[in-house]
């Protein structure tokens, strides 16, 4: 019976988290430029189909397969010896796809604008079969099988993957626009802020099953975490909004508050089940300033980030597992105190930076040098809608039809 | 057991019911001028900011808490002694939260198109935290901590939150369209009809959880409940819609179609678990029918209600919870006879027009008085959008960079 | 408690299946040409009406009630006789209300652009209570009240509704465009590509629930159904893709990744539960090849279905009731050999399109010489927006507002 329930609630908390498939879509469509949005909407579909059958054959086996020496698993190849009944089962690989999913189509949108689609297609194989399973690894090993890895060893906590998705969502993010560079006019497009909000809220209702899933079996605490998951959302569009009043610039706080409120959202996902309701208030509270702030960071360090996944999931990422020792209740630490508890928090982000950034940025240098990344002047001038599927977005083709000259 | 049933029902309900944010804002930004749909957009990620925080720690502690004389809770501040088993614990919360932040959502899309954003949130932050939950204490007080408030005890009905949500919500409306006046223009924008429909679908969809969940417990007869609401959806429209062809005129039913179908689902809230299919499509069809003739009512007392809010919310509402007595089935009555029944029905109707129209008349007219709701007559022309967020919708802003001479 | 968990399993899979008349409208709008987008909206609304009514009343009774002769039901009209308890009760009616529904809006789509909308209501009527019901009785009329049916007492699988909803659907379809005729310039108007990506993502995750739900009861398989839809979906969009490749033409792949995404689900309705995850990559594989194909020959015919239904729904579903007998494991076979099991397959799909197709052409073509089912060709020329509703899409109002002159 209590299996029929820790099915139940897997099995629907994955068709949440899968359906924040279409929240990133709607997200990126709305903050990019129009001549993108085409492009951009395909590439997510394209990305989920590698990363579901790549992470299902290859990927969940080694992160979830017998360990090796708590450095990655190695059986279950295929999807093999897998049955319905053993700790649940397919419920357990269905949510940790979905996972997966969301994790490998961040950094597809923090590049988009000016790389090409066949080698972001290589990099979400590369990352669906090897770099997000193999920290992966390192953080949940022991979930499928009892087992246990090295950062499992040292007491780590990763409640529901704010490092194991989001920050290794960013550190890919980052090796990727380190390599590709740029765009020519580094404006944000916002082509269509009403969409933007409609994936806003579409993610936001996603990350209840993000979140509430992320002990995968049920338990009466889920009330708690989907709780702790809105105040913490809240109150990092609150820090978001105060920040971006005191500094006064960058002209409207439209941008605060969509990075305050993803910030939010990422930072609680490491703690949701943990802490109370009043510390996730903090928790979101401060991300949403420093996620605002590292916005700033970022426009002066030239990195420039399509959708802001940076400041979101990496720093968002990243400030969450470093509060959690400080914000959660006594009884929920690995460790006997919280100044050790933060220690290896670290160790595990450190950990993150060595494998997934370094990886990423020899997996994006070699595709830069081979197939190449970017696409030339004159098709990101054109933009990617025409250049890949020789079409304009609705209202630019109608100016066409009727007459008018674009300049297209 | 049972309570574990329970949890997962209420909160993946909750899940439904928070999702119809993103329906609301689909909805205005379908049925307002494009010049405004960001700034309504933004407008409904900060409204649900300012809900999520002060009705977590005032607004259910006021609705819920340990009550004064039947009159309004006084404990549970900033939700301290709320654990995950009494009595669903923070699931509980999470839900209340959900039906909160519909209610807060639905008064500042009628005033949207002339009303600036600051008023607004004060608006928003008194509604949730003293309009919302002392109403809301009436009605469902006793539903947390086992206690009898005024109205419960007069055996008044609302099984979903007709009027506790929506009538409320409709009253406030109401009160702020009086002050701060129609547009200068008073013609529905109807600028994405399409986006609008998607909005219906997902208020639909999140009407399962509201009115499936409203019992606040798993019970066998949710399916009659999901599927008396979809019923009296349908017969909403159908009677918007034979209404609009009797009266032939107004050009067109799709404003009809719309407000029928909304208001069929509001009236049925009241009594989603009570009546049978049959009285399901009887309560729908009436609704419809009123829900449409209140709207040229409206036009005729130069009410302008930017989204229909009044009509479907207000109008349906209390049709809902009048119709009830006479449609629900006999054992569910809380009084002797359908006549006693239909009186109390009409003083918890009145009590929420004094306390709730009366309150928020008071809010608004010294809201008017002091920061001033109203943007300015060159403002309201330029458009919203711009004038808060120096932003244009992407239309609009392609043409400028094209060339094209525009009159924004 | 086994009552209770089935229950909130098949409440929620309906409420999944229900949002999938939300993918269905985003799907539509997004590749019919923007002159038609409203009304195609609308059209669905209205669709959706007169199915819930419709179906709950009679439908549902010739579908499940006592078997005349395993010909069709005929009891439980108006849905008296049913309660919570008797077998899922009306949990059971909701979730059957969602998959007629899906039928019905699918072959709708595929008219649009040249159809008038009160044929289409007539026949959503007609449908809804007679030819869907009964080829559904002969699948799956033993479902409710234990009896059976001549296609059941086969051997006949259809586990989730590949021939029961997509066939029938894309079989009604296929009649009506015959009947009716193509458009005057049959081109694909694309006229939204992220919208039309939103449909896809909301209909894959209505899907989970389409399939998840298909055994009418809670098992701790629904793990392994909802991977397999996963999969199924990416398989077909590789298989699709490849295809393209191979033809080289049609210039771009991006109606091939749709058509491959869908293809893939609509086949593994048929299995989901069936066979193993290696199993569904193969079916959706080979389906997305074969729908694909399919798009090819239906323009060769001059078969100019306007949203890819018929190679979807149609092709797709007939290519997963067919692949079915090879591909799931042994023990899920109904007769002792896989050969035997195909034959029957094809005596199910034959009885499909004898009773559906047959039906359907003649209810088109009475139609036809009654009310009429086209517009005129001045009307489809202007768009139906203009024709129905006297509306424009936003931006087009907004030009001629802004005095620019519009061929419309």
């Amino acid at each position: 019976m209590a299996l029929s329930l820790d099915i139940i609630w897997i099995v629907i908390c994955g068709c949440f988290v899968f359906f924040m498939q279409a929240g990133l879509t709607c997200l990126e469509v709305g903050f990019i430029q129009s001549k993108n949005i085409i492009f951009v909407s395909i590439e997510n579909l394209l990305t989920f189909m590698v990363t579901t059958i790549c992470f299902c054959m290859a990927g969940f086996p080694l992160m979830f397969g017998k360990t090796f020496h708590g450095i990655a698993g190695m059986s279950l190849w295929g999807l093999q010896d897998i049955t319905s009944k053993n700790n649940l089962g397919f419920a357990f690989v269905f949510i940790q796809l979905m996972f997966a999913g969301v994790a490998v189509t961040i950094f597809a949108g923090a590049m988009s604008e000016r790389t090409k689609i066949i080698p972001l297609q290589i990099a979400a194989f590369i990352s669906s079969i090897l770099i997000y399973p193999v920290f992966g690894h390192w953080v949940w090993g022991g979930n499928f099988l009892k087992q246990s890895t090295w950062l499992q060893n040292m007491g780590y906590i990763d409640c529901a993957g704010a490092s194991v998705v989001h920050v290794t969502a960013g550190f890919i993010a980052l090796a990727g626009i380190s390599v590709v560079g740029g765009r020519k006019k580094a404006t944000s497009g916002r082509s269509n802020i009403p969409i933007a909000t409609l994936g806003v809220f579409i993610l936001w209702f996603g990350w209840m099953g993000f979140n509430g899933g992320s002990t995968f079996r049920f338990s009466e605490e889920v009330g708690l975490a989907v709780l702790n998951t809105n105040l913490s959302a809240a109150a990092g569009m609150a820090g978001a909004l105060i920040l971006n009043f005191l500094m006064k610039k960058n002209g409207g706080y439209l941008i605060s508050l969509f990075n305050g409120v993803l910030g939010g959202l990422v930072a609680i996902t490491a703690a949701a089940f943990y802490c109370t309701p009043a510390a996730a208030i903090e928790i979101g509270f401060i991300t949403g300033i420093i996620v605002d702030l590292s916005r700033y960071l970022l426009e002066r360090w030239k990195l420039d980030d399509a959708v802001n996944a940076i400041p979101v999931h990496l720093v968002g990422g990243i400030t969450g597992c470093l509060l959690l020792p400080f914000f959660i209740e006594q009884q929920y630490l690995n460790l006997p105190d919280r100044i050790s508890q933060f220690g290896v928090q670290i160790v595990g982000i450190v950990a993150n930076f060595v494998w997934v950034f370094g990886l990423s940025y020899i997996m994006f240098s070699i595709l830069n040098r081979t197939v190449g990344l970017r696409v030339t002047p004159e098709e990101e001038e054109k933009g990617l809608n025409i250049v890949e599927f020789e079409d304009y977005y609705s209202w630019e083709k109608y100016l066409e039809i009727s007459g008018f000259e674009t300049e297209i």
